[in-house]
């Protein structure tokens, strides 16, 4: 009796045991899927890295790009600024826009924030009788002008320049010795840019 | 006999279970690595996420910024515009541009579609006799002016500005009362603008 | 005795054999998170590679956005161009900007390199006399235009047009015949654009 009981025992065991070599070859396959897995979640987070990298530069130069001003000559009243026998740095009071704050309205000196091509104009008008002539300068060095040689009525000139800018250049106006502008609440003398893209 | 079959058969079974405890130890790893991999993966799924959100972002603001126009005054003929003796939009038929469809040639107005930084110019021409003056408005306020009084011969003058506009802020030019204009078709007196970048 | 300790063996492999069940269902929990994974990761795979292609396309489109010019007529020197009486290009020699190499110092043209919106001004400047007039011409086409007629002192006149621009369409600028124009060092007759933005 107890003989067959062990016998009927060992079949059960026996039958139990049949299952080991499938279980065995399910976890090789689970090891090797999972194998394959972790090597491509590898591939995965470096590309994931890479384009985090790349987005977070991407961003980066367009919030760069986020510089812009203008500013007309009078901030209120009527007036003409020169003649006066040297050369006048013009300082733009009225501001329009200072995006990125690098226009400063005390000195009519805008400093480039990043290097970038930017571009750069300004309007000049005056009245008839002297001459009226206005410069762009980088950094001190003229980069394009406008001359109105004794005008019969307005002089009215304007011109604007693409230029590629080093973080730091200094842009500035500058009337010239013995010529005037004029300006009142309407905005006719004025300076203006903006960066077109950093580089 | 029967006894030492027995015997046998057990020591097969024994030698059996020993695979047990490896199997256990492996399907153990397997969990350990698993939970790792699905740790590792909620971050990466996460990183993606914000990614996807922040390249959306910017994709988004690349279109966006794809707001630009450009116009003259007259279609087609030759004239003026002016003078009359109230001050009067001018509206620019002559489409070079309208990118994003925010100028309206009906009425002359520039209407920003996002919130951002725009630059705005604006080029005047007129025969000599009555003056000519011209301001870039904004929501019907001047901004900044061009003024020829009496011109000799042609008046010529343009300005341009660079502005914050909220969504929805209205940009015209009007031409001052008792002023003049002149159009024909190489197209002098022009309008234009475009978004610099989004804010 | 050697029965009794054979059963009591079974009674131990079979307790044993107990633990196959739990490490069978440990099995199936693994293949169904494995499962899991692996479907959410080809997800995952193809969201990165979607970002990856956009990410491209952006740091593609900012880096075509990088085309900008600009230019003064003369190169060094003082002088008078015109009047002659037939319409000429105007060649600016003074290169100050030319990001991308659009633009040709040799022949005044300025050929777009990527179909897009551009911004593109240019500005006149002669001595009293003759007429000085210049347009700026699309493929051959006048777009826009300055005009002054016979001015007493300085003529000065600027134009810019926002156009939409196919690759490979070309920009000039045209003296017209009969009409002249001036420049020296200060730089005051000058041509330059950018692109706004690619479409």
């Amino acid at each position: 009796m107890m003989v067959l009981q062990m016998v009927l025992l060992l079949c059960n065991i026996y039958a139990e045991l049949k299952k080991l070599k499938n279980m065995d070859e399910r976890i090789q396959k689970l090891e090797e899927t999972l194998a394959k897995v972790l090597s491509e979640n590898e591939a995965l987070k470096s590309i994931v890295q890479d384009s985090q990298n790349k987005l977070k530069s991407v961003r980066k130069e367009n919030e760069a790009k986020k510089v812009a001003f203008s500013a007309g000559l009078l901030e209120s009243g009527t007036g003409h600024t020169g003649p006066i026998n040297t050369p006048k740095t013009l300082v733009y009071k009225k501001v329009f826009s200072n995006i990125g704050g690098a226009y400063d309205p005390n000195t009519g000196v805008f400093t480039a924030p990043v290097k970038g091509a930017y571009y750069l104009r300004f309007y000049g008008h005056s009245h008839g009788g002297p001459n009226m002539a206005v410069s762009l300068l980088k950094n001190g060095k003229t980069q394009c002008s406008v001359f109105a040689w004794k005008p019969t009525s307005n002089g009215n000139a304007s011109n604007g320049v693409v230029l590629t800018l080093e973080t730091g250049d200094q842009i500035s106006t500058q009337l010239w010795q013995n010529t005037w502008v004029f300006d009142d609440p309407a905005s006719y003398t004025s300076f203006g840019g903006f960066l077109i893209f950093p580089l």
